[in-house]
């Protein structure tokens, strides 16, 4: 298996500035490709740091994917940085000047004389293309072993890895067995418990299928990873049987994009009422290329009085209820269906916090679906930060469509409460 | 100044199987105790690769700060690496072994015998308590320098660092200054701009401090960091003041936290009309705590015949024009402003791709603004896929807003187009 090294460069990294996600996905398409990353490694800004960092990687490893510090301005150094390692001088490419001149000249804007330092290549190295910003990568071997530099920014860094560094990479891997992953997603059910329901299958899980639960707000991934792909479909087929319905979707089918593929399989469409989520139960839908084809649109009622006038609910029930209320909701969902024209109205009310509203304690939220033969309102209950419950909820209305769609498909009656 | 390596351990980590928060809390720590993170380093729960990467670390650092590796399984390999690396035997300890027996019979749980292993420590080497389950840390100085191995599981690792290992830390280091940062947002200007502009500020800046840039969709932060609070600050107001309105906000102050202040400030409000960024724009503004003091609502128009439905534009005008131009993007601001009653109106229209729509290219999109007595509406050419899209052009509306509310408040002449 061919030894790889990662190196990520930048200051923030080391100051615990956010977390440093390029790591983990760069090491992730690595094993998908049969590739074992055998170090990671944060380092600051500036040679005295980075240039050991890399002589340390690559004593390690087969192969060293270095990420940021190529950017145009004083604290990017990993040109230098690579130059100093290859005992070359850095030299200034005149092809990627005009390049990087272009850029700006199609903009319109002025090209500021510190991007230029930017066609810097070390002597012997080849540019790498980065379809989108303008700083290049550089490919660049050092004692017999190849050093790939790609940007620090996730997009560039994604596209340039994938284009140019994994196609070299594979070419010198020859053909290793990838390591393949099965994913099952599941909704609205907790990862202890989606744990005990798959007790049985993990004790039976051959050694070379590995089973993981990774959690997000809302949503638990079940990961099957091995390398015969008919042993893992067979072993994902069980979990899926397991769980039922509570599957919301497969591999990178997200729930957004499960139920836009139920609506549009059954010619529908679906029109949101939002007050808690503000806008980003649209915006998942919306997240999703094509959305267009059951996506109609939304309503973000923020203010009470809006929920009123765009919405159609009744001004009494707010002023005895309040906003948070379960026939709020219902309403909602009602009145954006039928003024939108959709076939089915969803939506959101309640607090997110920080500070409770109108007594209500905040991570209290109702959340309604109504469809052409089915209304149905459930309470959300969430504890934790503002974020973490306008998430949850967000989640927690799509799947309830999903399961309504679903249950409407099969034409069985609606096992959930409804008013 | 301290310098420590940070050493993450555990295959999970380079298999990519999600970001490891670990290595950025210790920092973050780390950075505020006055201490600087020299090194990240992620490895492999394997003592051919642990030792090498322990070495390493020392090689670099002050003092080595370990996470992971010191459960009870045979994958947890941090104590073996650790005698390997300071040339002892690993002696059980009886103390600890009696504790880890208490700690099951107080649950009525029978003992493992695989969890004794965890009692064994390095000769010399001293054990830290465990709060929480039942893994012991150690510190064990090798070369005269302290290495702190605590575990990975996030709650105890973080207790066990801060109640051993940080006072430890601090002893050693005498009283350092913690590191401070400051930092200025920028909105709507290229990180290369940013930099040709602070390039003399650059020039003329103490050793003591340090600037970074941060670039993220739309938006470049100016980062200090130093350790003298009123040095940062006088820089700080050098840096905004070069940058002068394109500066959005300070600190944590995000561009939707900022636009809401300026609106609460004025006692205005803004309501959003969105077709292209299907409801992001609403919904980070409702993201800010209190947003409801200056947002009222929106609409998602995404289907177009709700654009003419829900916001009022011509028919007309859309059909001769199509839904990505500028007069449509005005008239969403103004039917949105006026139909939901807000002070101010703003407004998205584009193709996020990946796709043309109705031959206009991916990446095109005009955003408006509508206020008491303004009227704006800019084009946006952005290359790169849906979401980077989406996002920027999200930032884009949120800053023309902010620099109108700017431009309204000082009651000078607004600079842009103004059909």
């Amino acid at each position: 298996m061919m030894r790889i090294a990662v190196v990520a460069v930048g200051d923030e990294l080391l100051l615990g500035d956010g977390v440093n996600s390029n790591l983990t996905w760069l090491a992730r398409e690595l094993a998908q490709a049969g590739m074992q990353t055998v170090r990671g490694i944060e380092v600051g800004d500036n040679l005295a740091e980075l240039v050991p960092a890399l002589r340390g990687a690559l004593e390690v490893a087969d192969a060293v994917v270095v990420t940021g510090g190529l950017g145009p301005t004083s604290d990017d150094r990993t040109r230098e940085a690579l130059a100093t390692l290859g005992g070359v001088e850095l030299r200034r490419d005149p092809e990627l000047a005009s390049t990087i001149g272009a850029w700006f000249a199609e903009r319109g804007r002025p090209a500021p004389q510190s991007v230029f330092g930017q066609a810097d290549v070390p002597e012997g190295a080849r540019p790498l293309g980065n379809g989108l910003g303008t700083a290049p990568g550089i490919h660049i071997e050092i004692a017999g072993r190849p050093v790939y530099a790609v940007p620090g920014v996730p997009t560039e860094m994604r596209l340039m890895f994938g284009a140019t560094v994994l196609p070299d990479l594979r070419s010198r891997a020859g053909s290793p067995r990838p390591l393949l992953t099965r994913q099952a997603r599941v909704s609205g059910v907790g990862e202890s418990a989606v744990a005990d329901r798959l007790a049985e299958v993990e004790a039976d899980l051959p050694a070379q299928i590995a089973l993981a639960y990774l959690a997000s707000p809302g949503e638990v991934r079940v990961r099957l990873t091995g390398i015969d792909p008919q042993q893992l479909d067979a072993w994902l087929d069980r979990v899926a049987s397991v769980l039922g319905e509570d599957v919301s979707g497969f591999g990178d089918e997200t729930l957004p994009a499960t139920v836009l593929w139920l609506l549009v399989a059954r010619s529908e469409t679906v029109a949101t009422a939002e007050s808690l989520t503000g806008g980003a139960v649209a915006s998942a839908l919306v997240d999703i290329p094509g959305a267009s084809a059951a996506f109609v649109g939304g309503v973000v009622a923020y203010a009470t009085a809006l929920k009123v006038q765009l919405l159609g609910v009744d001004a009494g029930l707010l002023e005895t209820n309040g906003t948070v209320d379960p026939q709020v909701a219902l309403e909602m969902a009602r009145g954006v269906r039928s003024r939108l024209g959709a076939d089915w109205g969803i939506s959101t009310t309640g607090v997110a916090g920080p500070l409770p509203e109108a007594a209500v304690e905040p991570g209290t939220a109702f959340i309604a679906v109504v469809g052409p033969s089915v209304e149905r309102v459930v309470q959300v209950k969430q504890m934790g930060g503002r974020d973490l419950v306008r998430q949850v909820v967000r989640v927690r209305v799509l799947d309830l469509l999903r399961r309504s769609l679903l249950a409407a498909g099969s034409g069985r009656p609606d096992p959930e409460h409804t008013p």
